[in-house]
């Protein structure tokens, strides 16, 4: 028996998420079925977390136990063929037997993004949200502060939560404007990239940040209110969740695998 | 009567090309359609030129005449509230009854795409053409500049071309590899993009210029096989006609219209 890990790369617009689920047409179910259609055998993939319906990855790592001998630099073009063109596995490699993609993971990074300017970008629709009103960048970036560290991140996770614990830890989070598309002249504030790295995130948590980091930017909250929504430990002190489509999964950091990103 | 000027961006996959023709289904069909939900009007738009199905524009030009009173600066979101999301109106101004946004265009760009990188890139697949095979670039780039010049261009035309010349002006061409998606130590070679300025464009032009350079990176043809080529007069001598997924109309440039990009 093998232990392989996979990174893959998929547009979430057309499927219900990643993770198995009964409404079917998931990640996870194209995947093992390329798998069988590959090997004949019935697998079951783990993901190193959940990804929610119309939400994106760049790259998502998932592992597989398998008795399959094709060497490991042929899964990936197999399996390409054998999978709908928004999906792409883009490295495969064998792991020790431990190796599990969502225990093993350190580090998680999301992007969220929001297009500030006055038109959407037809190429990148798919991938951010669009926002043409007036968005106070600093004040969102001052408020994104006041969630690094470790916290109780209840006021930030869905209700259905279903975690023992809300305690998490952001390492890192920022927000880089990309103004290379903003015409001179225009109400034009660019496209916002926040990135968020945690130790792991609660369903909804970054997709709720933004939502309420975006009221933030309307001028609707202050800076210090994230702090004071963090210390309430209650979703209902938080803003709305911020639509999917401009959620990607941008990296997972393992220890063991230096160059999983 | 005013004569109205304006860019739109579009994502030609789902479209026949711009100008209206017998299958229905063009960019121009949706936007006439689009200004007569919003004046009553039936209006005929001219564009800058036509684009092929599949062809995408980041800023295609079209003007139109119209009775209509609606302020100029109304027009984008009043247009882009009535178009399907693939097709975004990006600006809008009146300019004098003289001007054509064909016969006034003095140049214009094309971009083509080819991702030579080892997998596809699954957000910007609409946008480019897959070729993870060794390309030579150098031998690509020597072998475009031959085609800069006032030239006849009948080898790099459709044979179905109706132009009574096909003396055109190539002023500049120059491809632009984009490495940030290649990953370290494999065999990814980057994101080629082509750009191509000229007087005007025959028909498949572009398409059959990088279906030839792309044999000249493949080693198939010698750089100074483009010069050969362009000399023969003849489209037999060319290679094939390159998909037209991978083309945008990048620009269309106007004297009379210092802005318009």
């Amino acid at each position: 028996m093998r232990n392989l890990c996979m990174t893959v790369s998929f547009d979430g617009t057309a499927y219900n998420g990643f993770q198995t689920q009964p409404g079917g047409n998931t990640i996870q179910d194209h995947i093992e079925e390329a798998i069988r259609l590959l090997t004949g055998e019935t697998v079951k993939i783990h993901g190193s977390g959940r990804t929610d319906a119309g939400v994106h990855a760049r790259s998502q790592v998932f592992h597989f136990h398998t008795s399959s001998a094709i060497p490991v630099e042929r899964w990936c073009l197999a399996l390409n063929a054998r999978l709908p063109d928004d999906i792409i596995v883009t490295s495969a490699r064998e792991v020790p037997l431990s190796f599990h993609s969502r225990r093993s993971a350190k580090r998680k990074t999301y992007r969220y993004t929001i297009n500030a300017n006055q038109f959407p970008d037809v190429f990148q629709r798919r991938y951010q949200v669009h926002h043409p009103g007036k968005l106070d960048i600093p004040a969102m970036q001052q408020g994104l502060e006041y969630l690094i560290g470790t916290h109780d991140y209840t006021s930030f996770a869905s209700r259905h939560s279903t975690k023992t614990s809300h305690v998490r830890t952001i390492y890192n989070a920022r927000i880089e404007v990309d103004t290379s598309m903003s015409r001179a002249g225009t109400r034009d504030q660019g496209v916002l990239h926040t990135y968020i790295t945690g130790n792991g995130f609660l369903q909804h948590m970054v997709r709720i940040i933004m939502g309420t980091l975006i009221q933030v930017g309307e001028g609707k909250r202050s800076p210090e209110d994230m702090l004071r929504i963090l210390q309430a430990q209650d979703r209902s002190a938080a803003g709305p969740t911020a639509v999917s489509q401009g959620l990607m999964l941008w990296s997972v950091e393992y220890d063991e695998l230096d160059d999983k990103s």
